[in-house]
């Protein structure tokens, strides 16, 4: 599937919608992205899957942070042979489940699959808590990164961001 | 893989382990399952799938309850190429988030995967809850049914267990 092909698969799953679409922050946006919409396919997730490997090769464990992520995550291990781990969300007072689901060793080095970021803030709590126990985190791979921010922040806590598709490739597909 | 050889790998890898354990309902039992420590490799992932593979022909949605299933449902649709959903935990009062993710038509046949059933009881409510959207829930499957009333609750509701270990099949692998 070329890159045209992709984006014509994201935008008939309803994964991409252009048009003018009210953000939870209250911002308005003239696209909206729900990649879980593509990743509920086997189809799109295998090609998701594809084209995200390449850029995890040499890690020892791939991060999904719940609950876009986790399908991701399962595919992209399925496609590597590499196993991965589900980051939990920031534990909500209980404090009874662990910061994250799977094995991991201090000193493993560790690459993060998000679904969609935008300014980074989830992505980087979940890089430092995985850090906390032990990860060495170096990279972060994200199908669409809206371009809000989220590769500096990223960059700022030591973290490379690579991108599938960026908010500015988001085009109607003709 | 063989049933033996499974069984094994469940226990090389902590998913299944033998003792005597106390469980968070107060109760004490003589194994302990987390088959989450075997659905974040990827070698027993997939043996997870192909056990559950052949029982999901001829349905049109694979559904998993977050978060346990999420792996699970993604590598049962990735093997068969049916689309699969994610159903939510009862929403807490919020109620911004939709009971699933994924796309599903009323009438769609769905199979519930599970990774462990006790009771029964998410399951149950979870399936009323994929109804409610118009699924026809026939089928569930587990990796391990601890025999402690699922499969009779399902059937109350209608619903078949299929399981590919039971707790009376978990013993110390020779």
């Amino acid at each position: 599937m070329n890159d045209h092909d992709f984006l014509r698969s994201l935008v008939s799953c309803g994964a991409v919608r252009f048009g003018t679409f009210t953000l939870a922050s209250g911002k308005t946006s003239e696209y909206y992205v729900d990649i879980k919409k593509a990743a509920t396919r086997p189809d799109l997730l295998w090609e998701i899957a594809k084209r995200i490997a390449p850029h995890a090769q040499g890690f020892q464990r791939i991060a999904g942070v719940e609950l876009g992520a986790v399908p991701i995550a399962a595919a992209v291990a399925l496609e590597t042979g590499i196993p991965f781990l589900i980051v939990r969300k920031e534990a909500k007072g209980h404090g009874t489940k662990a910061a994250f689901e799977g094995e991991m060793h201090a000193g493993d080095r560790v690459v993060f699959v998000e679904d969609v970021v935008t300014t980074g803030g989830t992505l980087v709590a979940a890089v430092d808590r995985l850090r906390s126990a032990g990860a060495v985190v170096g990279r972060a791979i994200a199908v669409v990164d809206r371009e809000e921010g989220a590769a500096a922040a990223l960059r700022t806590a030591g973290v490379e961001l690579i991108s599938i598709l960026r908010a500015s490739d988001l085009r109607v597909p003709g």
